[in-house]
């Protein structure tokens, strides 16, 4: 009880914090009027777009909130729409603080780098720390509302059923926002760039291009809000997926409470840890900005380190804990490997992706035999990049699992996750700092300024990767409690069959000895091959028609390229929220539908009656490891190999194998192209993608059972 | 008894056929000197590489050799070197004849295409043929040695584990072969096309081009020898495992003898078909190239439906069989199900890879906007080729698993894999005509055999795909085979500890609720992702190598350019050898060792003893599933992809979106040069790299056993 109210003040100071960055970021230096005049015209098409996506996804919301309250009563389906409603404002309060960031940054910029990074940062860390902050509020007053003030047991059917569909509505908005902002900013990124670079021979960023609104836009929708929700999506789904094993394990123990509340309160300290932590963020003599953020990172890491043990300490001790094998100190050192898989997994991503080292330089160097042996080279370290994540995963769950089972590995998944704050902030600023620098461009600021902001960029490919590397690696780790949840949760329908008498003589098989378990494993994997295939041609046709676009504009008002005539902003923003809105949708649905789709077709298969409903729950169990298996190389392939490719490009423009305009430039700034929707648009998708798969197998379980 | 001398006559008319056309091939005329005499350098160098290939798998094969007699007798080690003899056996054949029927194509193609593809096919069945008439040899002839001489019984453990090494012993040679010969061929094409077309603006195959003698060595070495090797190997491999399978689902049958026959005569049987309809392959009045080879395939395989319905009449009857609770007739639907996914495999990947269709028409149209749309179209096709396929697969699961549960799986399987006769056929002729192309463009020979030799190599693009996804389709649908192989031996074993104390007490569990098998499948599948980095990065190497050389030989004989002076092909040729024989090693190996480094590692972190090796086999286990779950996707995705990257650039050169020289080319090679590691490479060694884990991990059983 006293927890919880705990917890609920770590989340208030969340929002403590960013009301104060708001306040700091928003009494600084907005530049000049030009430079507002751009800004402004960012701010708007980018609220434009939200709006609309927002409105369509309210739209499936509505049908699906309907759906939830008619099959499970009402208070599931309000955990669904808390869960969609605080995901989607993360995303639009971040966005809406980086539309007035950028434009400050830039100003700042024109003094000094620290200044630059300073607001960019703060602006960042206001994303980060309302992604942790709410998505932590969320779950837990609605839990404390439901065990508190309804007076229902934790472990009720209607608390879980309540917390997965708060999961729910989080990852709904995450594969959209996901999607749809990815499909938009890199459909303005690749058009822009290949008919203003490629064909005019104009600079990125340059005013007269039409696509350079949309592109800043962009950046802002896909890469600020698109991100905010994957996080918060991933941060609810991780806590209330161990809430539920804790709910299942804990069951008759008196540690219910205790074990239930205790993911919510690493959520807690881990706010307050990160908040210190962004002030740990200083520019030093040595003027790297990826040490900075170190600073920052490593600071948190090591308070959270002490938090997470008084956290333990506080809620359960360190000693034996009743009813289970493992003690307190296990569970902490699972928290412990938890924060050393983030660590590695961020220095494994920044070996591959970081200009310093020798996957970025081989890309950079086969950028000399032309654009395809860049294109080949990409691909290699795209594919070797999963190896090492992935041997850190396994070593993750081998080790926590010998600590503490399951609940290890869901404790360490979680402590992992509530770096969200920290790690947020870290990946969010780079959006600020991409536009800081498109508007330095376009409102003509000294090539200094360009050069801050651009060093400023280089770090945020970095550290943009390392987010999503993150964010699937969780994934990974969580694979299993994920899969556990599922299968508990089936465990316990079938317990009480009589009660549920859908569960009647049902008798699940996860063996690979069963062909339904193979079968589901094989159609798991070819969703993210589907789902990446799609996105990766919506990305492609989004950029054809700006490509279009444009090439239109220049033709008919040829005044544009003389700068006597302004092009048509508007009209490619307009033109990419239409082709992204309508193109998100179908890939969405993808995994919202299969879980359903395989159920009911396995069923019918084999032949229904019970044996139907044990092959069918089988095959969608197998399906949600299957999604993981290839998803994660999926993902961690294309976000780190996307990233190569860029740095790739940035290594030859500082001066390497020729310089900006040589050949090899020109085969790197292909091999960036590719990267584009690779990195930002359909690997990063595959995450809530994934969660989305899990969490709409539970609540079909629970349609089912009543 | 009986039987397997039938099976054996079958298997020895192929090669009867195989001399008879071989003498018909060197009959024909074989052109002007200028022609033989670069013919006689192609062949020079690939016997060279070849010579050299199978030296250095020969002292790989002596180790393996020397364990295997040492761990589990002469008589399983005799298997493993029929094996390893015969699969180089069948790929030594087949690209000497190949080599001796390039220049006689370019010389028959100088008079009409038909005249051509009659003799390009003739050569390309002779691989055909061979490749299924030596595995099936080997594979019976050595059963009936091992049971009616030996007189052990038909499942005597020696005898399950000489088949095993003799699979084995063709994966291996396959593993490298298909490495070896696709790091030559493609470090050849890249490397030739960067410096000739792009640098220097020669054409293809110009004389000038010190590498495009290597280029022919090297489809000749990867097209035709490689993927003879392959082919070789999953047709012994999936035999050896139905063999297995039966052996322990009928150990205590009447039926056993004629149960393990059964995949023999199958395929004994599709043998005489695929003679049969290699004389149905005859160019019609609408000159189809593609029309002529479905008249071949149509042909075989319906009358292969008959041939199996013979065979399953003759040796067990449509009815009722003793012991199971499936009919001779649900077995002989299983077998039509084999040949229904053939079909559509074939169907699929021609729709992907195709001129005619949407998936090549997108990426060429895409190419107008540049190289890097042009790359992200054609990664968008590569990943959504899998879905359709996988799809296939698994209903072929779902439906011979309810007519005949895992032993139907395997007669579908091999009955599919018993028509390789024909399909390698439709494959093999492709190098052939390449390199009659080659020939005729080196010798100048008129415009209009050149265009012949075009069309065919158009329809040789699609073939060589459909091989491929027929190849590693196989490997999906016979997934659950192969690990049943797995399942089933260590049952055995453990049924039997006392005779085989290793497995006192060992109780392995292969459901996805335990943490080991999670771990297993995310380390399989990282092994496809890890291998095809490695062999990405090889041809990468490879190719850069020979742009130095060709731009050395370049500077110092600047005569060549002028056609004054010779370039020296012979330095190319040995360069590359050098080159694909050291990078083949690493990679080869990562299969052969992963097993067993999977096995101790976990025996170890699952603290040893009988519940270290439960742990240990689990993760195994799960392995081969897992490198099956991602390699099918990535061996798809690479090899259609690539195939889908090389006919958009063969489309536009046809005259569409501007044709050749225009950008929308120069976008397309991109592409292709892309395409090339991918389909020719990584891609098909996967499908060897899958069933070599598979196999180890039985022969790693047999050893503990020991």
């Amino acid at each position: 009880m006293t927890a919880l109210w705990v917890i609920v003040l770590c989340g208030a100071l969340s929002i403590v914090y960013a009301i104060w960055a708001t306040s700091s970021v928003l009494k600084s230096d907005a530049g000049n009027p030009r430079m507002q005049e751009i800004a402004a015209a960012v701010a708007e098409g980018a609220q434009a777009y939200l709006r609309r996506q927002y409105m369509t996804i309210g739209m499936v919301g509505v049908v699906i909130f309907a759906l939830l309250a008619y099959f499970l009563g009402m208070l599931v389906a309000i955990g669904f729409l808390i869960g969609a409603v605080l995901s989607g404002a993360a995303g639009f309060i971040g966005m809406n603080v980086s539309v007035r960031a950028n434009v400050r940054t830039a100003q700042a910029a024109t003094t000094s780098l620290a200044g630059g990074l300073e607001l960019a940062f703060k602006a960042g860390a206001i994303t980060g720390l309302l992604v942790a902050g709410l998505a932590l509020l969320g779950v837990t007053i609605y839990f404390a509302y439901l065990t508190q003030f309804m007076g229902l047991k934790a472990n009720d059917r209607v608390v879980v059923d309540a917390l997965v569909a708060l999961g729910f509505g989080a990852s709904l908005i995450s594969i959209f926002a996901r999607l749809g902002g990815g499909i938009f900013t890199k459909g303005a990124d690749v058009g822009g760039d290949l008919v203003g670079k490629v064909e005019a021979g104009i600079p990125e960023d340059d005013p007269r291009n039409p696509a350079t609104i949309a592109d800043n836009v962009g950046d802002n929708v896909g890469d600020c809000a698109g991100m905010a929700a994957d996080l918060f999506e991933t941060y609810a789904v991780t806590a209330v997926a161990t809430m539920v094993l804790a709910a299942i394990f804990f069951a008759t123990s008196p540690l219910l409470v205790s074990m239930m509340t205790l993911p919510l309160a690493i959520g807690g300290v881990c706010i307050i840890t990160s908040i210190i932590g962004t002030f740990f963020v200083k520019l030093g003599a040595s003027q790297s900005i990826m040490g900075a953020l170190y600073k920052g990172l490593i600071a948190t890491g090591a308070l959270s380190l002490l938090g997470v043990a008084a956290v333990i300490h506080w809620l359960i001790g360190f000693g034996e804990l009743a009813g289970v094998k493992y003690t307190g100190m296990a569970l902490f050192q699972c928290g412990v490997i938890g924060l050393a898989v983030t660590g590695l997994i961020i220095w494994i991503t920044e070996y591959y992706t970081g200009t310093d080292y020798r996957p970025v330089k081989s890309i950079a160097s086969s950028s000399v035999t032309g654009h395809g042996t860049n294109v080949i080279q990409g691909l290699a370290i795209s594919m070797e990049a999963t190896a090492m994540p992935a041997i850190v995963i396994i070593a993750g769950i081998l080790v926590t699992y010998s600590l503490a089972g399951l609940f290890g590995i869901a404790i360490a998944t979680t402590t992992m996750l509530a770096l969200a704050g920290m790690i947020v902030a870290l990946d969010a600023f780079g959006p600020v700092t991409d536009n800081a620098g498109g508007i330095a461009e376009m409102a003509g600021l000294p090539k200094e300024v360009r050069k801050s902001t651009d060093a400023l960029d280089a770090v945020g490919n970095t550290t943009k990767a390392v987010t999503k590397g993150y964010a699937i690696g969780s994934a990974g780790l969580g694979a299993l409690v994920l899969f556990a949840a599922y299968n508990e949760d089936l465990k316990f329908f079938i317990a009480n069959a009589p009660k549920h008498p859908y569960f009647q003589g049902v008798l699940p098989d996860f063996s690979l000895n069963n062909p339904y378990v193979v079968v589901g494993l094989l159609f798991g994997g070819l969703l993210p091959y589907l789902f990446g295939a799609l996105g990766m041609t919506a990305v492609g046709r989004a950029a054809g028609a700006i490509v279009e676009e444009v090439r239109r504009q220049f033709r008919e008002k040829p005044g544009i390229m003389q700068g006597t005539d302004k092009p048509d902003y508007g009209k490619a923003v307009d033109l990419l929220t239409k082709a992204a809105i309508k193109e998100m949708i179908v890939p969405s649905l993808l995994p919202v539908l299969s879980p359903i789709f395989v159920y009911f077709v396995i069923y019918a298969i084999a032949g229904g009656g019970a044996a139907g409903k044990s092959a069918a729950f089988s095959a969608v169990g197998a399906m949600l490891l299957g999604v993981i298996v290839t998803g994660l190389f999926v993902a961690i392939s294309m976000t780190s190999g996307g990233g190569a490719w860029d740095n790739a490009k940035k290594y030859i423009e500082d001066g390497h194998f020729g310089g900006k305009g040589s050949d090899a430039h020109k085969a790197a700034v292909t091999g960036d192209t590719v990267g584009d929707p690779y990195k930002d648009t359909a690997g990063p998708a595959v995450n809530p993608m994934i969660k989305i798969t899990n969490i709409v197998a539970l609540l079909l379980l629970a349609i089912l059972a009543h």
